[in-house]
């Protein structure tokens, strides 16, 4: 495979989930795949060779964060992102946009682009579709996303209907700018909730081409079944054989239901940052670990799990490190979240390899709540 | 070797420096040795695992900290600290004294013991003899420290030698007192910088009869000089056949010359606190990872070391994650500082076996600075 090959492997028969690999500059992805976010040059609480061990081969990093620190001057003397932090993965990254356009009191967007105050120190920064590129090209990931314009939710169409138009413009300006070497390019479909604007973003980025399209603006708010239509329209335009990403989704069924429709990729900060937060993901739910039920409870965080802090430590245990704040807590719990949400995927690779994903769909869809009081009733 | 037993397996000719085993009933221990501290269960940012990678083979627990939190009840059920934190190494805990002694305003030392606030939620509790050696029979540490009363510095003479005979008597109901299986019992020699009150203390305490022996109540702010003749007058009146601890000294031209006047064991929170502030030790002295002179630096912390920080990770990086506070940051710089303080100890036994200690001696006390401007000037 070239770098930048979408090679489909199996098609689900029933569903329009697919089985695929993208070959990046630093290897191939097994997708559908879960990014876990290593927003500052490192994945929260873990090592990059721990994210190797855990099967993790594609991680994120943010484009506005690494700009504001350690900033490009760095980055360049310091030879790229994968270099700087030690990762011999593949690195997607966001363009910056979506953090800049949260900034909503500290910015201004232009034909230009985005004017904004760093949230560090104040200092007065510019962002537009070829600063991104610049700041990409630095960081040399192996997947660079476009600039666009992410709006909120809810927003009137007038406003979305320009700002697609301003997305479809910047992503023009992103494709013509210069890359990494073996660097792919990501669209991103935009348009809220409104079909004709998505399905337009859609068509017109496939005509600019891309090595794959993100679906962009969902999960901002709106109800879930919203977002799901979003999902579907965002993918009509797309081609068949391109990899599609669906940005900052990482609640199982919504994964599910994304695969189910023709989504390979996703990221979410979630199994990392509930992680620090004291709330362990496991296969038939989430739970609190610092709850007091579990002071002396001797099992693992999840039962029959593999990974290190499982096979290692006891709820009991890592308990009391949450409890009293120390780091070790919040790696355990990171290790055992990241491997939870891998070993999810992986089965759903399986589940479509072996013709059975609706099976698959169908089980998460039942047995997975968000909080799983049989946890504590079980004991 | 029976657990208990201390082997001096080579005297230094020119000074009283003794290379020596200790056996515990997690395996023996090599001295001098400095034992990495870890209070809450967990040394800061480190694994059990990555602990004994750095070749460390007995570690602190902190008495009053663990009788809080999780407490006695959940340690009990747990089965010990050991196996609480997954730990095959020896354990040596303190008494809680010490802590529970600096909590000025919120505790009242009687006859029987201390009564004190918690500093977590100021529940009462009560500390005695008893008491201390309750908690750490159920903690199972290899080492138990007896109950102390640790003075302050300045002290006044009066109050130093009602202190003394209360801290003699204590040692003697805590001698008395069941232990876990195989846990060594040692008492601590108190009297400030009173030579014939650390000479008493040292004597009685001999009479009761322990597996070794510390020197508490030095370094608490006197003056260098005056602690290293704390160090002389509290060794006076010990066997030669048991070990000896100087408590919470960490630094290197005192650890040197603490051994060269006959101590065995060490403990310090420094490698790990300061880490953790962001201060790198290396042979040469310490310095501010953080500051701006290493933002594009690519040699790692200490040329030359073979820590898997410095064997993956640059200066540059390191000081990244410091700045923007990843926890990445605080685990690379403590796994760093540790190896370079157990790699100091073992380079001081080899010197002390091949009879070079007074020269190792030299060459520290010479060469070592605690701020390192070589560093910064050297780039």
């Amino acid at each position: 495979m070239n770098i930048g090959d979408f090679k489909i492997l199996k098609k689900d028969s029933r569903t329009k989930a697919r089985r695929g690999r993208l070959m990046t500059a630093h290897g191939p992805v097994e997708t559908p795949v879960f990014m876990p976010v290593g927003t500052q040059a490192t994945v929260k609480a873990m090592s990059p060779h721990e994210m190797e061990s855990l099967g993790c081969r594609i991680l994120l990093g943010n484009t506005y964060h690494l700009n504001l620190r350690p900033g490009m001057d760095i980055m360049e003397k310091c030879g790229g992102l994968h270099k700087f932090m030690g990762w011999n993965g593949a690195i997607l990254t966001d363009s910056g946009g979506y953090q800049v356009f949260s900034l909503t009191d500290l910015r201004k967007i232009t034909k230009e682009g985005v004017e904004f105050q760093s949230h560090v120190d104040g200092a007065r920064h510019f962002l537009g579709p070829r600063e991104a590129m610049r700041i990409e090209r630095i960081l040399g990931s192996d997947i660079a996303m476009v600039l666009d314009e992410c709006i909120p939710y809810p927003c009137e169409k007038n406003y979305a209907a320009k700002s697609v138009a301003r997305t479809i413009e910047w992503a023009k300006i992103c494709r013509d700018e210069p890359h990494a070497e073996g660097q792919l390019v990501f669209g991103i479909v935009q348009g809220g909730i409104y079909p004709d604007l998505r399905e337009r973003c859609g068509q017109e980025l496939v005509k600019i081409g891309f090595n794959g399209y993100a679906i962009g603006g969902v999960s901002v708010g709106e109800p879930e079944d919203v977002m799901i239509q979003g999902v579907e329209q965002g993918i009509a335009a797309l081609p068949e054989d391109k990899p599609r990403y669906l940005m900052g989704v990482g609640v199982w069924t919504q994964l599910v239901e994304s695969v189910a429709r023709g989504v390979d990729m996703f990221d979410c900060v979630m199994p990392t940052r509930l992680a620090r937060n004291g709330t362990a993901f496991t296969r038939a739910g989430r739970y609190p670990v610092k709850a007091a039920v579990y002071k002396d409870d001797l099992r693992p965080i999840e039962e029959g799990c593999t990974c290190y802090a499982c096979t290692h430590f006891t709820r009991a245990y890592i308990r009391h490190l949450l409890n009293v704040n120390e780091i070790l807590g919040a790696r355990l719990l990171t290790t055992h979240n990241l491997h939870c949400f891998l070993r999810f995927m992986e089965e759903m690779r399986e589940a479509i390899e072996q013709d059975r994903f609706p099976e698959f769909r169908e089980r998460i869809s039942s047995e997975y709540k968000t909080i799983d009081k049989a946890h504590a009733q079980k004991k």
